[in-house]
This record gives structure tokens, C-alpha cells and sequence, in this order.
């Protein structure tokens, strides 16, 4: 900040670089929404009042001003392009500054991967804070690209846009006490370490809090919500592509602890992203849930900007960065105007410059698999074999028994049954490692689908009818260098290439959307009954949310959090 | 903390080594009461819920547990005490931390002083963090005892009970970008920097707020701390021994603003402390005012801890510090038990170890006026003088114009028509400056009061019907190294020596009142009609609050901001 100018612009001096006249401020620090004039001076506010003038003045004719929102938790991965492309996804959104935690790319890049996502993020208005990944990889039954550990992401620290410590999503070694997690939460002790405790309770959730972990966002209840709160953990209201829990928490919302809420998109894909939105959707789901609309705005900035102590961020306010969101609707907020840093970055709905994105060819190549040593066939150690039952919409899986067709000696997918083959395949060390294993619940009655995505290891999954199209769709993906595939016998239907890391393109996110769906299509024309099959096969194979998951190791009871047999 | 115990104990493997049960718990974080038992391991909460043992085990039958106070603002030096007297009278209340600005003593003392606090305050069960004295000396209209610039400032970051700098009362040098207090601002970038601005509005509180000011606690009216919210300070809600502003705004109290606002009180004497309390009177006001409780208490607690992000504090909630308070009556709470850090310090009101305060012989006396140049003789230059008008209960005066009697070309006092003469002699570096002047409203009609406490400057002020009484006052005061006297011509009626920097006793707080309370009785014998009559004194010499004040160098015209002659 100039403070002399933004003092002179306060005082009615000098005129203001750039005037809003005629607001309606939505101002969630006082809480309330109070007609005024925002004078900007730079990069900040200067004043609110009447009476100043400006050099470039723009009359919104009594329309909402507010600050621009935060989305408290976002893996900028998941709608699968960089940082920067991103930004240009949300910030006609009115979405000014993302806590991204790069953790599918840190499985991949470990250090590297972090690193390019902070490079990118540089070029673009958007306000991209980093949370380091405490959970790399997720556990021992898997094998990741890389390792992080607390010396490693100590190294962050440095990294202006470092602010914290991101989810940590081993709560049962929080909780033990387990050396490795503790040595992590030292390293960032004073500043924010953010929380991921699914369904926990009682005095295992009093010890992850005890050990200074500040938020959670995988509530899907308000009983579970309110308990958490009361050990002091902030809630992150989540509504991801795959995990919609809004407005089941809605009804915890109350003027006496709206403080402790914010609103967060954890993993959004390109078509919601696009189609429904991201943090102002969830606003908009909020009010249209009862919420006052102060409040619904507040969780979505001075609340995560106070959870994160960003000062200047979250509130129109003297001082404070000029990040600013214009609309009409009150009762449902469509963002028209953004401005970053006092500058006019969207207006209805595009960006206002239309930079190209740029080369990222300074990644390597993160695909090594050996097509000879592909084989996805399973020798019959019995008939009774335990099969992953896909819940529709849910992260949960089904631990099932399922007899299984074996010819041959060799055990069989049963489409008609609905009962799918599905491939593991290590894909970072081409250490030929793959794990196979039967799934319940997707639907394919042909062909298949293959996906470099995969949390949070990000190997080569694959889920077929057979095995020669589960080769194809697996081919396809990995000759890309990672990517999402459908395929049918020996032809390839549908590819989405995803160069960086296996997780991101390098088009625009426009294109990405419109390729996702094609494959989409493809999928459900094979007969795919989940709304979005690849995203469900990418939690497929991850172990850390129960009941049975498979992984490049084999099998995972994820209740016994071991590799168990296939057979039974 | 010893996280390993900690989590032990937090997930019921070890007992505590305290655990509170059967309390209704007043769960600041999720804004509700609940019944709970608190575990807790060391200094800190290591569990809250059902299911604990402890090797120690209160029963609280349902009584309330709330997190220990926190005042946002105190100068510790107005109790009379240094710090650890000092939290011997608050402790029993439940005030568990403060934020405290030593600016009398810095006035007095500079570093040294301030130093003095620091090393005082440690050996004390209560929390004493300090905000750096931003404005030593207050104008260059006085002459202090020392001076503070930006770089003596920067000195005190270092110091772990330090948090960042104090009230900035120069709000006109703010707002104008005056280099010096720009200077300060910016060593203490990053840190939170309070403010002081009465009545300040408009573009200049823009301005002001944009310098980064954060709070500001001299608001009188609901209209003024509104305009004060909505440009991002918060408002700290006073109830001072000398101003006391709470009842009048709490109106402003809404659940939408409630976070922004904090108790504190700024300067209590041992009287109010003692008798009325700390910001447990304040929470008791705020009740008593229609305030619902738990916000009432989350003003005292939570919120103050946020402002100054003082994570550990504020809220009963595992990982936090175990500073606690119980009490039965949630329509006035009273303080019956309090912990700190998981001890448990006072009972019923009285500390639990009543040790003896200790010795102070390291400071310097700080009282150099020499008796023979003790003058208080005015040469009339004119018939109309200007004349300080005090206001009870105000630390404003009026300016006013009154005809002096004059004889032999002396200006008089005149006790009939309550025109007092008022002196302020400079004490610190025996330069021999005096300042003369006349008051009314007083309303002493013989003898004289003196006092070494004088904000804040601390220049021995002295109001009297007589130049005899006077004289004998001062000199009382003096050849005590600083204090309180009362005189009747040659005759000290009574004394409380403050020999520490002359703001201060070594005596415990109880004797301290009393001998206030004589000092008091015997002002009113002798006329004071001022409910206070040395308070009154000790803001009458103070030229940063109009309209009209006396110092060292003269009356001071505080709208002119400049000395004026006495005579018009």
C-alpha cells in the first residue's frame, strides 16, 4: 500500500483512482447492508462515505457490493486445469482468493508438483494461499509419487503464499499420537493447521482438536457439525462435485455461531464449476436454504478470512484489499462486476482480458507404465470373492461378498450382474505393481473407463467389462501422459489428455468441460448408471475412507486398514 | 504444552490431572450452554464431553464454567499498583488475561518503565500481554519524563508479552501522515495497533482506519461506534472509573456485530476495582442491560482473544489454556472460582496463595522539583482570564472567561465563586517549569489537593484555594517520591505516597483504597464537590481532550492546539 495516497484519497485530498458510487454495501462487519460510496486508492479502499470524488468513477445505481469470497478449501486439481486457468473459471464467479490445498498434484510432484501450482498461480489476479499437504501419501497401502515429509514441508514455510498446514487427514495418527504427524504439526505450529475427521466423536475427537487442528470440513450432519464446534473446530460447509453437504448443515446455522462456519468447494469438476458455479453458488444455495443473506456472504469471506488471518482480505473496509463483487439479486447473488486490487478483472461472466494460458512443458512426464507387463487377469483362488459396492453420490463404498464367474481357472466379470473388473495400476515408479479386484454399483454393461485421476495416489485406475477394452481405455490414457479415457474393445471412444501430472490440462477449461462430457456420454452410453463414473472410480481407490478400496497394493479393508485377499 | 499427556488424557487412556465435572458449560465457539466435563491435562483443556477421570475432581453441580476474562484495554498503572498487586484484585473476578499499555509509566520512565511492568507482571498468576506505548509524550505542549520513538518502540518486539502497539491517540498526525507516527505504524506492521479517536467521523475515520488502525475504545454514543464498525474497527466497550461509556452503547449490541465488540476498562481506581470490579462488572452491566448472556460473556472472552489472536485464550475448548471461571447466577455472574492454566488461583474473591507483594527499591525516585523555586504567584496581566471549566463525570473542560480578582498586581483565587488556582510543576527533570492557571467547578473552598498522577505527563498538578495550602500539598507529594496529598494551609491533612514512578504504591490494593477513600473524604471536607476530585485533577492537565487544559508550559487551547496566555 501507498499509505500517503490511500491517506490523501481517505481525507477527500486527492481523488480517488477509482469511485463506486451508489453501492449497496453488504458489510459483514458491521453486519448489515448500508448504502455508501467506496473510494479506491491502488490496491485497497481508502474510504467509504459520501462526498468523495474519483478519476475513473462507475455509478452502480444502488446494486450490492460486497467483498469478493473465499473458498476456504478447494484442490484446484480437481477441475482439472492449473491455477490460473482456474482463476479464470471462478473469478467471473466472484471468487477473489482461494486456501488451495495441493495435495493431488504434491502425490504425484511431491515438492515440484507444489511449486508449479504456486509458479502458476503467480500470473493470475486470483488470490491462490497454499495450505502444505500434510498426508503425502495417504497411507503405506498405496504408492504414491512422492513423499512429504515435515522437513520437506518445512521448506514451504518460506513461500509467501504458504499459510498453513493443509487437512490432515490421518486423524487416527493425530490422535495416537504417531511421531511423523506430530514432527508435521510442529513444523507449522502458529499457523493454521486445517482438520479432516469424518464422523468423528467423543474423546477421539477432543484429542485431534487438543492437538491444535483448527477446522474440519467433511460434516454431513448437523449433530455431527454442532459437536465439532463445540471443541472448537471452524466448520467448512462443504458442497463438492462429489460430496454435497450443504444443505444438510444449513440448519446448524444460527446468528450465535455463524462466525465458526465457512463455505468451501473442496473438489469442484469443470461442469459444476462451470455450470453451477463455486463459492457463490454455495451462497446462493444457502439463501435459497433460509439463510440471511449478510450472513451467507459473511461465510463466504470475513469468516474464512478470519479463520485464515488474511487481514486484508473478507470485508470492504479502509485498508483492505479492493476485492470486490457487484450484483442485483439479493436473494441470489450472480456476480456481474469482480475487481481485484481496485482493477476490473470480470464483467458478466468473462474475464475482462482474455490471456492465453501458457506452455507447461517444464513438467515431466509422470505416466510410466510398461504396456507388456499389462495383464488384468486373476487367477480363481475361489468363488467368493470380496467385490467394492459404489454407493451413488457417496465416498463410501460397500465391503460385499459376491460370488464371481471363473473359467478356466481365471475369475470373470459379470456385466450382466453388474459386477465390473477394476485395475490399480502403479503408474509413477513403473514398478508394474497393479492391483485388481471386482466393483459393484458403476454399471458398465461394456467397454471401460480409465483415469490417471485417483485419489489421492493418482495411479492408473481402470474399470471394464473386459479386459481388452480395459487395456485400450488404460493405453489411451497412458500414451496422453495421463488422462481419462472410454474405450470398447480395441477402439477408443473418448479421450481427455491430462499432461500435467496426470491431473490437469492444458486447454481451456471450456474445452475440458466440453470433452468431460463427451466422455460422460460415452460412459453412460456403455451404460454407466453413476451420474459421473469417473469420479466415482477416482475414491474408488481411496483407502482412507471406508469400507473396501483398492489400490495398487490390492484390496484395502479400510476398517482393518489392511491389504486383505481378494477371495474370501 | 506436553501434547503426548495431552492427547492421553484427551482420549481417556490417563485420567487428568483436573477434571471439572457436572458443569454447563458456556461454549463460547458454538454460542450455547451445554452440560459437559472438562477434562484437563497440564496448563490446557485436553477434553471436553462425558467419560473422564481425574486424579483431581471438582464436582461443579451444575454451576457455570466460562472461559477466563480477557480486558482489551487497561492501564494497569490507574489501579495504584504494579502488575502483580494488580492481579491480585482482578484474578478473584475471573479476569484471567489483560492487554495492558504502560503508557503512564512509559511517560514517566520510557523503556525502563515499561520493563518494570513486563518483569513485575511475570511473577503473576495473571496473563498480562502488552501493547507498546504508541504516543510518548502525548503533544509537544508538555514535557514528559521520556520520549518514545519508533525505534525505542521496535526494542520492545522482541519481548513475548508483547502484542503490538497501543491506542494511537495522534489520530490527527495519522490521518495527515505525520512521519513519525507513520514511523510507528509501520514497525509495527503486522502486529494489531489500537486506537483512540473520539468522535472522529466521517473521511477522516476513513483515513484513520485505513493507516490500519484496528480498534478504537472512546466511543460515547451508539451512532459514533456504528460509523466506527463499518470501516473495520472494533469497538471496545468501556466502563472506566472516569468514563463510563457502556451503558449507552450497548443498544449498538446486535447478534450480527457482536464479534467486533469487546469489554475493557481502560483505567479503574482501586475504589471501583475493589468495590464494583472488573470486566465482570462490565459483563454483569451488559446483562443487566438486556444483553443475553452468553454474548455478554463471548464480549469479555472470545472476542477479545480473536481481536489480539490470542489462540489459546478466549474459549473452554481442548488444545486451549485452562483459565477458567465459575460462578451460579447466569443473570450476574459472580465469580466464585478461578483457574489458570489448570490451577485453580482465587476462591470466594481471594486468591487461593495470598503472597506478599515484593520490594520495588530498583526504580528511581522520579520526583526532582526543587522547594525554593515552588512559586505560585500570577502576575495579573489583565482583569478576564481564560479559566478551565471542569465537567463532572467528563474529562472534557469548557473554556471559559471569568474576571480574576487581582491585588497588588497578583492574579487570586477567588473559592467563593469556585475559581481554584491550578498548577502543574514539571517533576521529572527538575527544570522548574510551572504552569499556571485557574479552574471551576472543583469546588474545594480552602486548602489544596496535589498529585503526581497527571495524564500524561504525570507533572505534579496541584489545585488550591491558597498559595499556602498549595505548597503544602506539593511538597507532601514531593518529599514522597510522588502520590496523593491534601492540605489546609501548612497543615497535610493526608497522604498516599506512590513511589513508584509516582503513579504507583508499593502497599497492597486494599490499603491503597482505603487510604484513597481518606484522601477523598478529606478533599470533600474541604469543599470538593467532584465525586473525584483528584481524577478530575489528573485528565484537567491532559491537552490531547478539549477544550481547555493546563501543563507544564502553560494553558493549552486544545481546538487551537497551541499555548495561549492566561489573560485575554
Amino acid at each position: 500500500m501507498n499509505l500517503p495516497r490511500t491517506l490523501a484519497v481517505a481525507r477527500g485530498d486527492e481523488p480517488a483512482d477509482l469511485l463506486l458510487r451508489n453501492a449497496r454495501l453488504v458489510n459483514v462487519l458491521s453486519g448489515e447492508i448500508h448504502p455508501a460510496d467506496v473510494a479506491i486508492a491502488g490496491p485497497n479502499i481508502a474510504g467509504i462515505g459520501t462526498g468523495y470524488q474519483g478519476r475513473q468513477e462507475i455509478d452502480l445505481g444502488g446494486r450490492y457490493l460486497c467483498p469478493g469470497f473465499l473458498d476456504a478449501h478447494v484442490h484446484i486439481e480437481s477441475s482439472m486445469v492449473p491455477p490460473a486457468e482456474f482463476a479464470r473459471a471462478v473469478l467471473p464467479r466472484g471468487v477473489t482468493t482461494v486456501v488451495t490445498d495441493p495435495h493431488e498434484i504434491g502425490n504425484v510432484l511431491g515438492l515440484e508438483g507444489i511449486r508449479f501450482m504456486l509458479g502458476d498461480a503467480a500470473g493470475s489476479p486470483l488470490d491462490v494461499r497454499v495450505n502444505a499437504p500434510s498426508c503425502v501419501p495417504a497411507t503405506h497401502l498405496e504408492t504414491s509419487g512422492a513423499r512429504l515429509e515435515a522437513a520437506d514441508l518445512m521448506s514451504l514455510l518460506s513461500e509467501p503464499k504458504v499459510l498453513g498446514l493443509a487437512e490432515v487427514m490421518n486423524f487416527p495418527g493425530v490422535i495416537q499420537g504417531d511421531p511423523e504427524i506430530i514432527a508435521k504439526l510442529c513444523a507449522f505450529h502458529g499457523r493454521m493447521i486445517d482438520g479432516h475427521c469424518p464422523g468423528l466423536s467423543g474423546h477421539r475427537l477432543s484429542a485431534y482438536a487438543a492437538a491444535g487442528i483448527s477446522s474440519d470440513h467433511e460434516c454431513v450432519s448437523v449433530d455431527e457439525a454442532r459437536e465439532k464446534l463445540r471443541v472448537g473446530l471452524a466448520i467448512f460447509m462443504r458442497e463438492a462435485s462429489n460430496a454435497r453437504n450443504l444443505r444438510d448443515l444449513l440448519p446448524l446455522v444460527t446468528p450465535a455461531n455463524e462466525r465458526r462456519l465457512c463455505l468451501c468447494t473442496d473438489d469442484r469438476h469443470p461442469i459444476d464449476l462451470l455450470g453451477e458455479g463455486s463459492i457463490d453458488h454455495l451462497v446462493r444455495l444457502a439463501i435459497a436454504g433460509g439463510i440471511d443473506p449478510v450472513i451467507a456472504i459473511r461465510m463466504a469471506t470475513l469468516n474464512t478470512a478470519e479463520h485464515y488471518r488474511l487481514r486484508d482480505h473478507g470485508a470492504v473496509a479502509p485498508g483492505r484489499r479492493a476485492d470486490l463483487a457487484v450484483f442485483s439479486d439479493l436473494s441470489a447473488p450472480r456476480v456481474e462486476e469482480v475487481f481485484v486490487s481496485g482493477e476490473l478483472v470480470a464483467r458478466e461472466g468473462r474475464m475482462v482480458h482474455n490471456r492465453r494460458h501458457r506452455r507447461y512443458d517444464h513438467l515431466p512426464r509422470t505416466v510410466h507404465i510398461d504396456p507388456e507387463r499389462l495383464d488384468f487377469a486373476i487367477r480363481a483362488m475361489g468363488s467368493q470373492a470380496r467385490v467394492i459396492g459404489a454407493v451413488p453420490d457417496q465416498l463410501i463404498t460397500h465391503h460385499l461378498t459376491r460370488e464371481i464367474p471363473v473359467h478356466d481357472g481365471w475369475a470373470q466379470a459379470d456385466p450382466e450382474r453388474d459386477l465390473l473388473k477394476m485395475a490399480v495400476i502403479e503408474r509413477h515408479h513403473g514398478t508394474g505393481n497393479i492391483g485388481l479386484g471386482f466393483v459393484q454399483g458403476v454399471g458398465l454393461t461394456r467397454g471401460a473407463i480409465a483415469s490417471t485421476v485417483a485419489h489421492d495416489h493418482h495411479n492408473l485406475v481402470v474399470i471394464g467389462a473386459d479386459d481388452i477394452s480395459m487395456r485400450t481405455a488404460a493405453l489411451a490414457v497412458a500414451n496422453a501422459g495421463g488422462g481419462l479415457a472410454v474405450a470398447l474393445g480395441e477402439q477408443e471412444l473418448c479421450l481427455l489428455p491430462l499432461p500435467i501430472a496426470g491431473l490437469m490440462s492444458d486447454w481451456e477449461i471450456d474445452m475440458v468441460r466440453d470433452r468431460l462430457q463427451r466422455l460422460l456420454d460415452n460412459a453412460h452410453r456403455l451404460g454407466a448408471r453413476l451420474r459421473d463414473p469417473f469420479m466415482a472410480m477416482s475414491f474408488l481407490a481411496l483407502e482412507v475412507i471406508p469400507a473396501l478400496k483398492l489400490t495398487d497394493k490390492g484390496l484395502v479393508d479400510v476398517e482393518q486398514f489392511e491389504v486383505v485377499p481378494l477371495f474370501v
